[in-house]
């Protein structure tokens, strides 16, 4: 006994180091985690990226999520599971701050690649992802995603391309790319008819001669119960979640049903399901989007973390890419950020913006959608912006509003190079604690997959 | 064996909740960290604050110390030992961004409190102090920091006022406010004459008389072997690293001071260690200051990680107050960061700007401590500055070189939400595991002096 203690209680502040004597632990004592799967081992692994969801943002959604009557804070669904942090430079010639394409394929694939890359290594060598790994494996794969599902994050999970920018190539790879005489993505729920839908081929007709249901609507989505499914709910990317109509689910809406269609296989399954536009929003150096963003993502992940916890034998990992915006928590010297300015909001600004350059009153609008008494001076400075017709300018104005009120800040529409969260839950969650890298994402599922095999095998 | 080891497993992710069982293992396995030292408990307890290091901050150090020549990221001396985040906001009635003094307080007794409050509650009664805990348990203690010694967070260790600016009170305090019949603090190393040779009262001769050494430069330190010290090496705060003299001692000089000093105690001791100066950096949006403290807060936790492996019965926690500037790797939609610029300077703009105020060259100024080919427009920009005489505007013109050139970026002088890093090494390190509060710090470390005082009770 006293030997595997020893070898236990370091895993506290695991280092990139100490990961393999925690494999050896969960090979000493297959029974340790007897309480959450039958023999320690996950049979199912869900992937979780909130996309420019870096510390900033996480803590953002703490300060959305207080009861104002408590004294605490209340914790995020994330909080209790946090189990770390990860780096996410890439290795580019030009750049040492990652973008999505790079910072997947290291999740998905494990190496550190050029920006822009799906799934291929420096040299444009094709590198197998976990989830080509699950289905070799004969596991059921899912990918879910809130833009378009053909987008850099979803796309190196499933595909090979040397840009992110071939999203059509990329929905071929979804086709055309095989493992073991199977299509390797079960499902796939996300944006982007517009990749399967086209002049010179129709993707969602092949997937669907193939046995796939295809569905684009909620309703559709719902009513369907087929194991293989497209669904594809909007041209490009799907709505932010405040703008969002009916038609288009919710990303919990979408969770569940992938995790209904995926649970059944005896084998397992591996989906990744990405919050992909909390970066957009962080992008836009919009506070309102990135916070409806932040709460789709987080309702998703409860769905997941209800999932896992009644199932049992299935390894939750929860991370971002990157950070995006350089979003602060408070800007230009004031020592308070007030969630109920971004509350008011009742669609993002791009929407409003969108309203106003085709005509709608600025009154009205932001009457209709901003739950604040704003001043004279800001309907003006949205007025004056109206004015240009450039929904640019409008909808940058209106951002202005919900930073100087709110306190938030920014300094880049791009990405920040800055550590982001990891939380872990389920059976072999102390693989991913402590400082790690973002290629350990990967190589930590590979070897869970593999020895899932091997223990498969040895019966 | 089966029901201790369930106990122990979930502590890859602890919650505040979760702690308490995680203190019901230690109980029930005293050997089980027999390794490390003697009964799993810790004997003495170093607290490290880098004021101000947030995420970022602690990422930027991982860029600053890359390698080049290979092609991963070098890992920093704190990443081994991360083990979570931490929340940090205050309980103030108008802001929910935190001040370092009501950060300090919560680590230091347990308590949400204003900003400004030094060691006393939202109703300014006192509340005590881990340090104070320690001098109780009849351990000995020392406070080391970069700024003054009165400064905020060490204050909030070592006395209780209502308000951090009345660093007289707190200098006061530090003398008169006495334990078990012995001044509380053995150990005080830092910035701040102004606030203990004072023309009232002259505490440096006071603390002289009951005992203790009193030293003002590197070398009176380094010759001095008394167990009580006074060390105060500027008039106030003292300056940046890369701009101090060989007077003024390191950080990692002032702790091991400090570590051989308190070493010898049998009843082990408690010492708090500050690079104070980060998060002055970040005020002023200055990365060459920031990165320089950065450095020297490292060197001293190398020197404190070395004497805690050593010893073996020694607790480390480092984390943060809160971060500082919004400061971000990656800026104005450049996704580089470029260590190199910010290590071409020999020293801060800051100390540039003095010189060139007073008379000096721009042109030979910037040559002698600029290790880069600055542009002619670069140059002018500071010269521009420089017909202004304003210290403030020369070294904010040079300090917009650096930012331009490594991509910095900056969203506010104050403080920013975000949670902060937490690192942690030696017994019970486990404690600190996961998404913890700023008053879990001290709430934490009073259950570790307690139960200490337990066994020695017991015995």
């Amino acid at each position: 006994m006293k030997k595997s203690m020893k070898k236990i209680l370091p895993l506290a502040v695991v280092s990139s180091l100490a990961i393999g004597s925690v494999i050896g632990m969960n090979q000493d004592n297959p029974e340790a985690q007897a309480k959450e799967s039958k023999n320690g081992k996950a049979k199912n692994v869900i992937f979780m990226i909130g996309d420019g969801m870096g510390v900033p943002y996480t803590t953002a959604l703490r300060y959305m999520n207080d009861n104002p009557d408590t004294p605490e804070f209340e914790k995020t669904a994330f909080d209790p599971y946090l189990v770390g942090l990860q780096s996410t430079y890439p290795e580019d010639e030009k750049e040492n701050v990652t973008d999505s394409a790079a910072a997947a394929t290291a999740m998905s694939g494990g190496v550190k690649t050029y920006n822009n890359a799906i799934a291929v290594d420096n040299d444009k060598s094709d590198v197998k992802t976990v989830l080509e790994q699950a289905k070799e494996n004969g596991m059921s794969t899912g990918l879910v995603s809130t833009s378009e599902i053909t987008h850099a994050t979803p796309a190196s999970y499933g595909a090979h391309d040397e840009s992110r920018k071939n999203e059509d190539e990329i929905a071929n790879d979804y086709f055309d790319e095989m493992i073991k005489g199977e299509h390797k993505i079960d499902v796939m729920l996300g944006g982007g008819t517009d990749f399967f839908e086209r002049e010179d081929r129709n993707l969602a007709e092949e997937f669907k001669k193939d046995g796939y249901s295809y569905v684009k609507s909620t309703e559709e989505m719902k009513n369907d119960e087929n194991e293989q499914v497209l669904g594809l709910f909007a041209e490009s990317g799907m709505d932010k979640m405040i703008d969002r109509d009916e038609k288009q689910p919710s990303l919990a809406d979408m969770t569940t049903s992938a995790l209904d269609r995926l649970k059944s296989d005896k084998d397992g399954f591996f989906l990744m399901v990405e919050g992909s536009q909390i970066d957009w929003g962080g992008h836009d150096n919009d506070v309102v989007a990135s916070m409806s963003e932040m709460r789709d993502f987080e309702k998703a992940f409860e769905k997941v973390r209800d999932f896992a916890k009644e199932n049992g034998e299935t390894l939750v990992v929860v991370t971002a890419d990157h950070s995006t915006g350089g979003f602060s928590i408070g800007s230009d010297g004031d020592y308070n950020w007030d969630p109920n300015v971004i509350d008011a909001a009742k669609r993002t600004p791009d929407f409003m913006a969108e309203e106003i350059a085709n005509g709608a009153s600025v009154e009205e609008t932001l009457s209709q959608y901003v739950d604040l008494e704003l001043t004279d001076e800001e309907i003006s400075s949205v007025k004056e912006a109206a004015a240009t017709k450039d929904k640019v300018e409008i909808d940058n104005a209106i951002e202005k509003i919900f930073d100087t009120r709110s306190g938030t800040g920014w300094t880049t529409d791009g990405h920040t190079g800055d550590d982001v969260p990891v939380y872990a839950f389920g059976p072999q969650k102390e693989k991913f604690a402590g400082m790690i890298d973002n290629t350990d994402q990967a190589q930590l599922i590979f070897e869970i997959l593999k020895n899932k095999g091997k223990i498969k095998e040895n019966k």
